[in-house]
Formats: C-alpha cells, sequence, structure tokens
C-alpha cells in the first residue's frame, strides 16, 4: 500500500504545494522534480527495506544495559540507521559545503515521510541529530560548526537535546544544571567558552548508545551568578555543547569520557526504538562543555531545534496514523465477516462494506492525510522564509496529528477487533507509539499556551492566516460542489475569531489561559477544515474527496461545541478548588 | 484515596438510589445498611489486600504455558481470587439455597466495584464465572444446576463464553461449531440432553488454567441438519455445557479431559491477568456437551450472560477510570510544577494550579464517577424489574464507560506527563487495559446497532426514559442554581428525539445503521448529563457539582455536533465506493 503514500506525495508536493517552483532559486539550480523523485525512491526503499523490518524487533527488544552499562540495541536498528545516514538524508536540506542535498525543506521532509512511516523509534535518532546539526550550523562558531555539526550531518555522530530535568519538566525557568567558567581563560577555548557542567537531565532520547562514534548532547543550564546561585527564570538560560567522548580542536575523538553518565533507562509504553533516558552531568566535575550562542540567549537557540522537532513530532504522528490506516485498511478489504442489515443468509461480505467500518477508515484517512498535508505546508512555508505564519502553525502541526493520530490508531484496533487487540499485528505498537506525541516536545497543554497566549495574540499572524483561509473560501465559493464546505469553513474562521476575542476579552492572559486547550482543538479543526478545502483547488481524487466530505460533515462542527465555554467565557477551572475532587 | 470510592458508594446506594427502600422486600429481610456496609468494607479489604497487589504482577507475568501444556499464572492472582471467592461475591446475588448472599444487585455491583478498581484482569475469572452461574441457573435443568451451577458459585470451579470463532466475530448466525446428538439415548442423560462438539472457539477468557478444579465453558454451536450441513442464522443456535474435565451425574470431577484442548494463548495489548486463547473441542470427537435450554434457543440463553457482562463491561471501565483519576490526582497533589500564568519567580505550584491540569482532572471525574453512577443505576434497574428501560440503558452502560474511560485513561497519563507514559507508574497499564472494552462483550459499533435498531427503536423503551429525564429537568428547574442545566438537558433530549426519527426517516434500517455510532455517542452524553443532575437532586458535594459543571460547560454541547450528519442524513457512508481509499 506504501505506492499510495507516493501518490498522495507527488499530488502534495508537486500539484498543490508547487514545489517545482522552487526550481528557478539558484539554491536549487540543479535540482528539479526528476531529481526529487529520485530522492522519494530512495527514502522508500530505504524505508521498506530495512527501517519497517526494524520497527517491531526495538519494540520487543527494548533497549537495556549489559554488564558493562552499555546500552544494547537490535542490530536491525543499527542497520536501518547505516542505510538512512548514507543516503545523505541526515543533511538533506543543508549547503553541500556542509555536505548536505541543499533540498527544499518540503521535500526532504516527504523523503522522511516513508522513514517515520516505517519506524518512528529507528527515525528518532536520525531526526534528532539532523535538528542539533541544524542549531549548531545556525549559532554555533566556526570551529562547533566543522567540530561538531559535521559529523552529526555525516551520521557519525548523533546528537540529543537535553531540557528537562527530573524535578522540571514543562518548567525550563526552573532548571538547576549549573555551568561554571572552566578557569580564567575559559573563553579562549577554539571550540567555544568552555564551562564545567554539574545536574541531572531526565527523558533524553538518545541519551546513550552505541550506534555513533560520538554524541554531541545539547545541553541548558544556568551560569550561576558570584555568590554561587542560580539566576531565576529562562532568561538565564545558555546552552552547552556537552560531547559523550572529549573532542580535540581538531575534531579527533579522544578515548575519555566527558563525565556524562547514563544513570537509568526509562521503560516506556512505546516508542521504544529510541533509547531514552538520565543523564547525570558532571557528578566528579568532570563534564566539560562549550557554549553555543551568547550567555543568556540558551531557550532562543534551543527553539531553533524545538520548533524543527515540534513540526517532526507531528510528521511521526501523521506516519503513525498513516501506517494504522494502511493496515486496517488491507485487513477491512481482506476480511468477510457479516452482511448488509437485514440479509441473514449468502455470503460473507468484507468489512468494508459496514458502515461504522467505512467512517473509522475515513476518519483515519482524514486524519492521516490531512495532518501530512498540514506537516509539508509547513515545510513549504519554511522554503518560503513564510516565519510568522509558520510560528503560528506549528503548535497546530506538532498538537493536532499527535490528538488524533492517536485516535485514528485507535480506530485502526477497532477496525480489526480482537485481531487489533493482540500483538499478532502491528496497529496495537503504533497506538502505544503515538501517545508519545502529545507529551514530549512540549506537551499539548504548553501548545495550547503557545497558540493561545504568545502566536495568536499577535494580529498579523492571525491576519496572514485568515487572509489564506478566505482566499480558499472564495476559490471554492466559485465551484458548486464545495460552495456548502466554503461556507462552512467560512463561519468557522468567524467564529475562532470571537472565540479569540472572548478568551482576551479581559485582557488577562490567567484568564485567556483558562481556555487554551478547547481554543487549540478548534483552532486545529479550523486549520485542517482549510487544508482539506485547499488542497481541492488541485485535487479531484474521490477517496480524498471522501476523507473531505467527511470531515466537514463529522469532524468540523465540533469546533462549535469545543468554543463554547470559550465563548461563554466560563471561569469553572478558575474557581475549582481542587481540595473539593 | 479509596476512602473516597466509599463515601461516593454510600452517596450513590444510599441516597440517590435509596437502596435501603429494599429492606422491606422478604428477599432481603435479614438485610440494611449496615449488612451491606459489611460487605462493601469486606469488598474493599480484600480489593486493597490481594486483589491491588496482584495487578502489576498479572501484567508484567503475562500468561504463558510450561512445557507440559499447563498455563503459568503468577500465584498472586489465584490468592487474590481465593480470597475473593470466599469472601462470598461469587454468588452475591444467588439465592442462599445456592451458597448466595442475596444482595441486591446495586450492593453487589457496588462492592464489585472495589476489585474491578483494583485488578480487572484479576476480577475477570470471578465475573465470568459468577454470570456463567446465573445463566445455568436461570435456564438448567435441576442437575445442571446442582453439578455445575453450584461448584461455579462456590468459587471452586470457574467458567467462561465462547461465541467467537476464528473466522467469525461479531456474526454469530455464522458460527460453525457443531453440536451432533451423542447416541440415540442422548436425551437421557442426567447432565441434559448429551451431544459431541465440534470446532473451535476463539477469544476465549479464561479458557484454561489451574486455578480451579474444573472449568465450565458454555459453548454456542449448531446442531447439524440430516444431511450434515449446517442451519443458517443465528435461530439455528443452541447452547451448550462442556466442562474441562468430565464430570459423574453425582457432580465428582473424573481425571479424565474432556476433548478440550488450549490451542494457542493470545498476547494482548492489555488486561493480561485474563488468560485469552484459543479453544479446539473435539479434535478427536472426544468432545462431550450438555445441553442446556432448548434447541435454538441458544444465543436468547447466551444473552442472558452477555447483557450481565456487558454492565459487568462498564462496571470494569468505570473503574479503570476511577483507578486513573485517583493516581492522576493524587500525583497533581504532590507534583510541584511552574507556577501561575505571568509569575516567574517564587516557588513552583501543584499541577492542580494550572488550568488545564484541573481540565484534564475533572474531566477523568465527570467520567469514572458519571460511569460508576450509571452502572449502579442499572444493577438498580434489575433489582426493580425494570427490563424494558435496562434493555434501552445496557448499550450505553457498556459503551460509554469503556469510551470515555478510554479517554480518561489518556488523560491520567497526560497529567503525570512523561512519568505516565513510563511502566514506572500504573497509568499506562490502565490505558492499555481499557482499551480492550470497546472490543469485548459486543464492539462499540455492535452497541450502536443495537441501541438504534433494537432497542431505541421501541417508543414505550423511550418514553419510559424521557419520562424518568423530564422528571429530573422538573425537579432541577425548581433549583435557580440548576435550571440552566435542566434546559440544557431538555434540549438535548429534544434534540436526540429528533434525531431518532432523522435516523428512522426512511424507515428502513440499512439506512438508519449509517448512523449508529454518532447516534450512540450522542445518547450516552444525554444519557450522562440526566444522570449527573438526577444525583444533584440528593448531593451536594461540591467536586461532584463542578464535575457535573464540566460536563454541562465542555461536554453536553458535543451532543449537537455529533448529531449533525444525523440530522441531515448525510449519506456520505453509503454512497462511498471503498477502492477509493
Amino acid at each position: 500500500m506504501s505506492a499510495s503514500l507516493r501518490a498522495l506525495l507527488d499530488v502534495l508536493l508537486f500539484e498543490w504545494l508547487d514545489v517545482e517552483a522552487l526550481s528557478t532559486r539558484p539554491r536549487f539550480a540543479e535540482q528539479g522534480r526528476s531529481e526529487w523523485a529520485a530522492m522519494l525512491d530512495a527514502a522508500e526503499r530505504i524505508a521498506r527495506g530495512v527501517c519497517a523490518p526494524a520497527n517491531r524487533a526495538c519494540d520487543e527488544q527494548e533497549p537495556r544495559l549489559d554488564a558493562a552499562g552499555r546500552v544494547q540495541l537490535p542490530a536491525s536498528t543499527a542497520k536501518a540507521l547505516q542505510a538512512y545516514t548514507q543516503s545523505g538524508l541526515s543533511a538533506a536540506t543543508q549547503d553541500a559545503e556542509w555536505g548536505g542535498l541543499q533540498l527544499p525543506c518540503a521535500v526532504a521532509m516527504a523523503a522522511n515521510a516513508f522513514v517515520s512511516k516505517a519506524s518512528v523509534g529507528v527515525a528518532g535518532y536520525a531526526l534528532l541529530s539532523t535538528g542539533n546539526a541544524n542549531l549548531i550550523l545556525a549559532h554555533g562558531n566556526e570551529a562547533q560548526c566543522e567540530v561538531f555539526a559535521r559529523p552529526l550531518l555525516a551520521g557519525r555522530w548523533f546528537g540529543t537535546m537535553c531540557l528537562s530535568e527530573p524535578a522540571v519538566g514543562s518548567s525550563l525557568g526552573d532548571l538547576t544544571t549549573r555551568a561554571r567558567p572552566d578557569g580564567v581563560d575559559f573563553e579562549s577555548d577554539p571550540l567555544g567558552p568552555r564551562y564545567r557542567l554539574r545536574g541531572s537531565k531526565m527523558w533524553i532520547s538518545g541519551a546513550d548508545h552505541e550506534l555513533a562514534e560520538n554524541i554531541v548532547h545539547l545541553v541548558l543550564a544556568k551560569v550561576p551568578l558570584a555568590d554561587g546561585s542560580l539566576p531565576e527564570g529562562s532568561a538565564a538560560l545558555s546552552l552547552f555543547i556537552v560531547p559523550k567522548l572529549r573532542v580535540a580542536a581538531d575534531g579527533n575523538v579522544l578515548a575519555l569520557r566527558n563525565g556524562v553518565v547514563l544513570a537509568g533507562l526509562n521503560h516506556k509504553l512505546g516508542w521504544r526504538g529510541t533509547v531514552n533516558g538520565l543523564l547525570n552531568f558532571g557528578e566528579d566535575d568532570d563534564c566539560l562543555g562549550y557554549r553555543i550562542g551568547a550567555e543568556g540567549q540558551g531557550l532562543a537557540c534551543m527553539f531553533h531545534m524545538m520548533n524543527e522537532a515540534r513540526i517532526g513530532v507531528g510528521l511521526g504522528a501523521a506516519m503513525l496514523a498513516m501506517a494504522g490506516f494502511e493496515t486496517s485498511m488491507a485487513y477491512a478489504r481482506e476480511r468477510r465477516q457479516g452482511r448488509a442489515i437485514g440479509q441473514r443468509s449468502g455470503a460473507m461480505v468484507a468489512l468494508t462494506e459496514h458502515a461504522d467500518v467505512r467512517r473509522m477508515l475515513l476518519a483515519q484517512k482524514a486524519v492521516a492525510e490531512g495532518a501530512l498535508a498540514l506537516c509539508l505546508y509547513c515545510a513549504r512555508l519554511v522554503d518560503e522564509g513564510e516565519d510568522e505564519l509558520l510560528a503560528l502553525l506549528t503548535p497546530i502541526a506538532k498538537s493536532w496529528p499527535s490528538q488524533w493520530g492517536l485516535e485514528a490508531n485507535s480506530l485502526a484496533i477497532q477496525v480489526l477487533g480482537g485481531a487489533g487487540y493482540t500483538r499478532d499485528w502491528p496497529v496495537e505498537q503504533y497506538w502505544r507509539d503515538q501517545r508519545l506525541n502529545m507529551i514530549h516536545e512540549g506537551t499539548h497543554g504548553i501548545q495550547a499556551l503557545d497558540l493561545l497566549l504568545r502566536k495568536a495574540s499577535r494580529p498579523q499572524a492571525l491576519a496572514a492566516l485568515a487572509a489564506r483561509i478566505n482566499a480558499t473560501v472564495e476559490a471554492a465559493l466559485q465551484r458548486p460542489e464545495l460552495a456548502a464546505q466554503a461556507n462552512q469553513l467560512a463561519a468557522a474562521l468567524a467564529l475562532v475569531g470571537r472565540a479569540t476575542k472572548a478568551a482576551w476579552s479581559a485582557g488577562d492572559p490567567g484568564q485567556a489561559a483558562l481556555h487554551a486547550t478547547p481554543y487549540l482543538q478548534a483552532f486545529g479543526h479550523l486549520v485542517l477544515a482549510w487544508i482539506w478545502l485547499d488542497l481541492a483547488r488541485v485535487d479531484g481524487d474521490a477517496g480524498r474527496a471522501a476523507a473531505r466530505d467527511y470531515f466537514y460533515a463529522y469532524e468540523l462542527p465540533l469546533v462549535n461545541a469545543w468554543l463554547q465555554p470559550v465563548l461563554a467565557g466560563a471561569l469553572l477551572l478558575r474557581d475549582l478548588d481542587p481540595e473539593t475532587l
């Protein structure tokens, strides 16, 4: 069925997003549809050949520590990652001078879609490492780029992002890892200002393993004040490059550990392909780190990677939904069970003949393909440098595929019935894997606050989105068969606009925050309704038209329901005394 | 926190459902609130003392076969079940002459609530065995009751229900297990008409184990026609008692297996405490079964057990939701993270101070406590013999806790964040366990068809429910603080009434079936809104008032959204060509 993903990607990239228009830019001068198609072919081959076969093994053979304290992973994980990095995908969008392919973001994301669908657990290492390298190239000095980013982009080293701590999850201003300047000449190290770090970092994906020659940890920490205390708040955070093994100024890996110790593994419900653990830094004051960017600019630097990671989470969520859709679709076509209502004899019919199974398949398709389209749209905004709109859509691209992808994966289990509840089929793993997406890279609630308090409080961002939605409405009104949906979309846009005002009616962020999550959900459905209708501008595929019709008939009405407490200004969540619960 | 469940049960049983009114009946003459309270105390002790401690072990040590083909379970499972059966709960509602406690159903269900909350996997064996015995007492001859039901009620034997087959899930008329009369004198066996069975039964919970002296399988099968072929349809099904070990007429277990072979175990996503497998009957023509009830009455008999099992599923789902609520509540009170919006310094606050966490806690409470109230209400209908209303509410009691309990368990994970995604906390297991509830004992889609095509097509059943809802509305209208919710409830009732007519507007079950699942969801939310408002008649608890307010503000508006395609008569699901997907 993977052929259908390729067909979908062709429509999205070349018909809808007009990626070919990019060929006229000097950066993409040597490229065009045939080169990009070849890249998609290569990614699909790797995904099918080595990533998909690794997916079950990495779930069943959860990462564990051997007697020497080394992380043990299935051999198929290493094999899949080797093929991935050899394909050049690790540096897909980077400049040629860094070994990059200089692909448009939209094409690179489309290629990664195959890999994410085959195994999010395997893809995890690669996407983190690429994001890590991209951050260093954006904010690092020349030596840091050369020494750390280059081997990351080549796939020889892997990377992590170290934000959370055991006592601090979402509240980054409260981080307590400290970085002390290492000697009076600390600023003269060729690898950047040198510090000694001390602290613990929790929930670190790719924390330790034997997959690469070295691991580059990007660590948020605070430089203590003169009295040794830590400054308060996130403005005090700086970012540090902390290699697992020490590195010489020329980039050679030294056979010397750098005071980064894996203190334990997390035993996860899913997404077990990517090892995750607790790291202790500098237990013996032996952990060197090199500051990247200015002091106090740590969070700003990290958000370079976070935003990329958030859209990456959305893509992974979309592809898990797609994997479940494909599996349950194939099953429903094959499996014969029951017959039409009222028919009591004769041959049994395929599951696809039953109304409720059709509902569950359409719902999955609307989620999986809509979410993929949204992520590619965001990638296209990166290619256009449309930062304002991209910033507004990022919390949607992260949260919507995560929330509804989970529902889609649950429907995939439901289509298979009892079989779906067993480990004989992959759909239960997809569902477990998917559950992480509402948690990592900023929880669902954090995305909601980001949207309502930060992004949607900027009139120009909202106006940019409204202009695009209105253009889609105008175009659809020209086509009688789409006019009703165009009006539905316009009404939903107006309602979300009213809800934005209602949430901010007191001009008080604390009061607005009461409404953040229902607002996020409603906003997300508005955006997806727009994506689906906009796609109809160029796409006449009958199956996708059915998914769009499903979305408008069954899903879009939810916007009104979700916004009721927002429009009513409900204060229940403020006034609640939690002791009474 | 279990104290709070007890307090809730006291309110539900004694203030809301007025169970004490039953004391005036001769059947409950020796009983009253203090006896029932003692029973609840006993159940809570067992749940806390031996069931809860068994819950993680039965998940981690999944059932497996030893070298001799015997099912191996953790010792703690056997210990918990022993305590359960010794308490008399297996025969809680049965007559004293069968060793029963003659408890009202509502009290028995309340007692079982503690056990289900502690471990659905452990409770599974007991609830199945009780249902099995109750069916035999209702439909069996005297010898069958004496020989099979009595040891089941005493907890010495365990029971199963055998419906599905490898090729047949929900479509029971297509079952192919055959039962051939065993000799010309087959009707003269003291244990009932004797047959030889042959076939395979899939998804059998409690299929085989060493927990009991014997296992009683209740097996649906067809008696072949004279030409050896099987009659079509579910009207051809008969029900058979098939013991694992042969039994003498006096009830003694013979050391002789009865041609029932465990062909394999299912490896499930959750609910691993209850062993589940494939049974082969009569591979060597060596499987004796005793018909219970008349030929062709198999499904009618089985529904005796199925209806009980469906409400039991609802109770288990409610209690899984409750378990997740309690865990996440305790965590949210303890864990300090972040501060109020806009506050950048000072001590961190408890998670319960954050609006979105409050939302997630209230949502869980509204589901868990509302679902428990609904199940107890159904049990009270059993005590009153209100069969018509009970039949209408059964698909809701099964489906609503299952669907929204899953969402509640997902929210419990979300409250814990990354910690909730690890096996260090029980919430991930609750979520996995819960996922089965939309599948077993009639899938979610089957419940929807049962509601719309069968139950809601009986005007007198709908009228009975509407009368009760209207009475609640009238009472609430007398109290200014409840008047708005009373009006919301009345509007929802009217809307569901319109949707019933719309779904049946063509008088065509096939067309009505297109709308069954959204209708089920809307109907369920209507019922729960009614339950919550009705509870307010007698209950002034602030936490429950907040949960009710949450339900009316955030959940009830969904009814309107879900019913849009029903009211519009959307034919998308009929007209879809699944080949285009």
